[in-house]
């Protein structure tokens, strides 16, 4: 059972246990992860993880969560200024042209826990909610392109679903594949279709 | 051990093998497939499977290989006209606007195929492999676009990088989400970059 201070910093303990999970990812892997191996990033038992989530699932899933979360604290600080920029801004933060080894492995445990969700009905609503806010993201930037007048008038949903796609798919085709320059390749043409397709000519 | 006709058919024998793997797959999906399972399609024994593959994972690289050789069967005897509809007819191949629910079904099985190939290093060479030839296909009519004059000089490499990125990150994004228009809006907007980016304005 939780002690008196547990309950009172519930948010700060639910935050390094997700700091934890992240650590513990990152090291193992999202196929070799368990409640203690994230205890052991936590300096902490067993039971103060479970004192918060019933099941790993639940740590996961809250952890998808925690994720998504912190990826748009760091998009709403780092945009609103030239949408052509924006747009390349975050699908340069989804999709790293040159990942580093965090990165990389990073998209590999999204993977490995996105492939959950092919069966897993609660994983699968998560993965819902994380591809409607991306495309939210994306959709928000094409509208104000079209506004300012920096994109031509194009359906800013059908846009959107389009760079997430190409995103996703790359992404997923860097974790399951050794095509090494496969999705490099991929960023470049989206980019440039950024730039040419997007973008109203003057 | 196997009989004389089974040794002298081996290879129409392994056929009907992956003929039932692939009723077994669209009838239960990846997760509950079974040796055993596929035995039950093919009317046959565990053995008559074995004699042939040492494991289940032996099987399903097998069946990777023979579903791309298919695949790329019928894109041969479906291709060789204007390259524009020649693109379109890839793309809807690999990603039908309006799936049924056995092209559904395919695609989910494909996605749990291939989320092994994340830590299984055979998985891994096999959908590298099956990329390889899906990017090879759609390169090589982007080409030929080039060089008849439909398309634009761009480079072939990376926008067919960029539209297997795209496909396969809508299929992704259909079986791991309820995001059920998703797909097709990515579809669209790929139809219109390959309308209005590739082919050359005239």
């Amino acid at each position: 059972m939780a002690t008196d201070s547990t309950e009172k910093n519930g948010s700060a303990a639910k935050n390094e246990i997700m700091e934890a999970t992240y650590r513990a990812l990152l090291e193992q892997g999202y196929a070799d992860l368990s409640i203690s191996s994230i205890a052991d990033h936590l300096e902490k038992s067993k039971a103060a993880i479970y004192y918060h989530y019933d099941t790993k699932d639940d740590l996961l899933v809250a952890f998808l969560e925690f994720a998504v979360d912190r990826f748009e604290e760091t998009i709403d600080t780092e945009t609103g200024n030239e949408p052509t920029e924006d747009l390349k801004h975050v699908v340069e933060k989804l999709l790293p042209l040159q990942p580093d080894d965090e990165q990389r492995q990073l998209q590999a445990v999204l993977v490995g826990l996105r492939s959950q969700a092919v069966t897993n009905e609660v994983f699968r609503e998560q993965f819902t909610q994380i591809d409607e806010r991306l495309v939210g993201t994306i959709r928000d930037i094409v509208k104000r392109g079209i506004d300012k007048g920096t994109f031509r008038d194009v359906d800013s949903s059908r846009v959107a679903e389009h760079i997430l796609a190409t995103v996703n798919g790359a992404m997923y085709g860097q974790a399951t594949t050794d095509r090494e320059s496969a999705a490099a390749a991929a960023r470049v043409s989206l980019a440039s279709y950024i730039d040419s397709e997007l973008r109203r000519r003057l």
